[in-house]
């Protein structure tokens, strides 16, 4: 195995597939990234047995030239620092088990394994694709992950419920206390429904955050799968019957208001502060008689803080009173796009829905808290 | 107490008072910052009981508006929090124990402690005072602190030693493997000597690194102060004798290499990859035949690094192969000024001088690690 690169194409390969490896193992080939080299083009795969990124760049595009083909597996820590505080081009070379690297006047080895043992997750047999848009992808993932559980005793809820049908697809996300939800156009689809953990979806948004690409999707019973030009994503998915919040979405409300966005915004993050000593991080919303919202807030220990903030809108029964987290609003406000909010309250019980004003696209369902 | 002020201005003397408070205390009062309005003045005080940084702004200066005198405590961290978060201008004022502050349409109030308990260094008589300009204040901390004990069974060395004779001031910081000096001028001064706590010379830094002003030092036997136009800092002293180091400055040397100072970090840093899994991040350095400087680095477990830099000069016996410890070569590399760096080396157990070449107001020492 032998090649010359380029360090900035190494460095990209490098830091994308090496991403997918999270805590040190024992093991030191759980702790790598394999690299191949073959004639008319370059493979990097990082693979934690959950799931796997593979980069494959053909020669076309430049920046290597194979001088003879092989793979190994190398300690992704080591060779991604390595890489990045390497001079220039690297010459890269297997010679007696090892990688000889060398760039400008720095020589190197790092220890080579075997790919014998490097975890893989099979390519199946896949069916029919989805096609969607890598923006649209990221932007679903962006408005609804935060809902997610962090842990728990559900590991179903620590993912995002997605349900393909015709040309459109849902997302929901839910730690039980919120929810987020949000559909999107396809460009082609299939019918089909899965739950995709939480590091997977992190590690879509970091790749094709900043791209414009048709990303072509493909699920089975176990495994989803995403690929771009140069970039193939395949994770296993989450077991368990994600469940059936479709009923918590309705539109009927005893109370309507309609709010500007980035000033409910500020105040929530104001009040935020004195409600950060109580557990729940509770703030109170209320309809005032001159039909402004009193947000408010208190803390027995520090103080209190409270403001009206005007409405562009209100109607239906006009009595609110309800108190809610205000981590939960915030996080469900700056992932809603658009300038004004509609907020839908049923009662003190009941949860608290938002909506962008004019665009079904997103809902967010909060529970209150208990006073 | 009632005034009328600034977000900015209240911002900006929260946050350089409320920087001494560290860890939470049990004690309200001892979490708080002194506000004192004063008729021609507004008091700011954040004392720990070892490091006291008192702000006093004048009211010719703009900023804010005396309505009535008076002094209380508030909890410097909600304080700071909400002040950040205020939508404009603030009006404060004590209504029954606590602080009502109202800005645009927000409303709030903090719990408001009475300042009988509040701690204090007292201000006590100083003699002749030492003048310096605050950017030679920042870069000798700058250039030295690094080095000081971060914790340890010498306490005295957990600060930096500074010595005042004439119009010129010498500071010292070791943590007994390495040792860094400098010295600067002063506009005037008095014979002195003190070693000043880490905490007091990081606050320091922060409060005059974008200054440029003339301060004022005053020293006694337990407590150094600085004083600025608007700002007094004024510490606790670490007892004990600081060990004299002069021995160690000394010039003779069995060689003397000149190196590219930046060409030197790159590789330091590189080869620091690969020494980083030893306990002491061990690299070599060795002079070669062809007189270039030898850097490596071998971890067993994953892989070595060499390369060679050339030398700008190399005087003396010629022959030298030492270890030493990466990261303390390359924060002595970073904290010194000019392009060119000159290593004197005195044999494999003795310890390496680092000067900038044509510069003797730094220099740099560290131990040699035992290979």
């Amino acid at each position: 195995m032998e090649l010359r690169i380029h360090k900035s194409t190494l460095e990209e390969a490098v830091s994308e597939t090496a991403a997918v490896l999270g805590k040190k193992s024992l093991l030191p080939v759980l702790n790598g990234i394999k690299m191949e080299v073959r004639e008319k083009e370059l493979v990097f795969v990082g693979c934690d047995g959950e799931l796997m990124i593979k980069k494959v760049i053909p020669v076309h595009k430049g920046g290597f030239e194979s001088v003879e083909t092989g793979a190994c597996v190398l300690p992704a820590d080591f060779f991604q620092d390595l890489v990045k505080k390497m001079p220039g081009p690297v010459h890269m070379k297997i010679v007696n088990g090892r990688m000889m690297m060398e760039s400008g006047g720095v020589k190197t080895s790092l220890s080579a394994l075997s790919t014998e043992e490097y975890l893989s997750i099979p390519d199946v047999e896949w069916d029919g694709s989805i096609s969607m848009n890598s923006m649209d992808l990221v932007e679903l993932v962006r408005q609804t992950l935060f809902a997610a559980a962090k842990e728990g005793s559900r590991p179903v809820l620590t993912g995002i419920h997605l349900e393909f049908s015709g040309n459109q697809v849902q997302a929901i996300a839910t730690d039980s206390y919120r929810l987020a939800f949000v559909k999107k156009r396809l460009n082609s689809g299939t019918d089909h429904s899965c739950t995709v953990p939480m590091k997977t979806l992190r590690e879509l948004m970091k790749l094709f955050k900043n791209t414009k690409e048709c990303l072509k999707i493909h699920i089975t019973d176990q495994l989803f799968k995403v690929e771009s030009g140069e970039l193939t994503l395949i994770s296993k998915l989450l077991d368990g019957a994600f469940p059936n919040m479709e009923a918590l979405l309705s539109k009927s409300s005893k109370a309507e208001l309609v709010i500007d966005k980035n000033r409910l915004m500020y105040s929530v993050d104001r009040a935020g502060l004195f409600a950060k000593d109580s557990g729940n991080h509770q703030i109170k919303l209320r309809l005032t008689k001159e039909k402004n919202l009193n947000i408010s807030s208190f803390s027995p220990q520090v103080g209190m803080i409270e403001e009206n903030i005007p409405l562009i809108k209100a109607s239906g029964e006009g009595a609110m009173d309800v108190y809610v987290d205000s981590v939960f609003l915030l996080e469900a406000l700056r992932a809603t796009k658009g300038e004004d909010i509609q907020l839908f309250y049923n009662g003190t019980m009941s949860p608290l829905i938002l909506r962008s004003r004019g665009d079904d696209e997103q809902v967010h369902v909060i529970s209150p808290v208990r006073a």
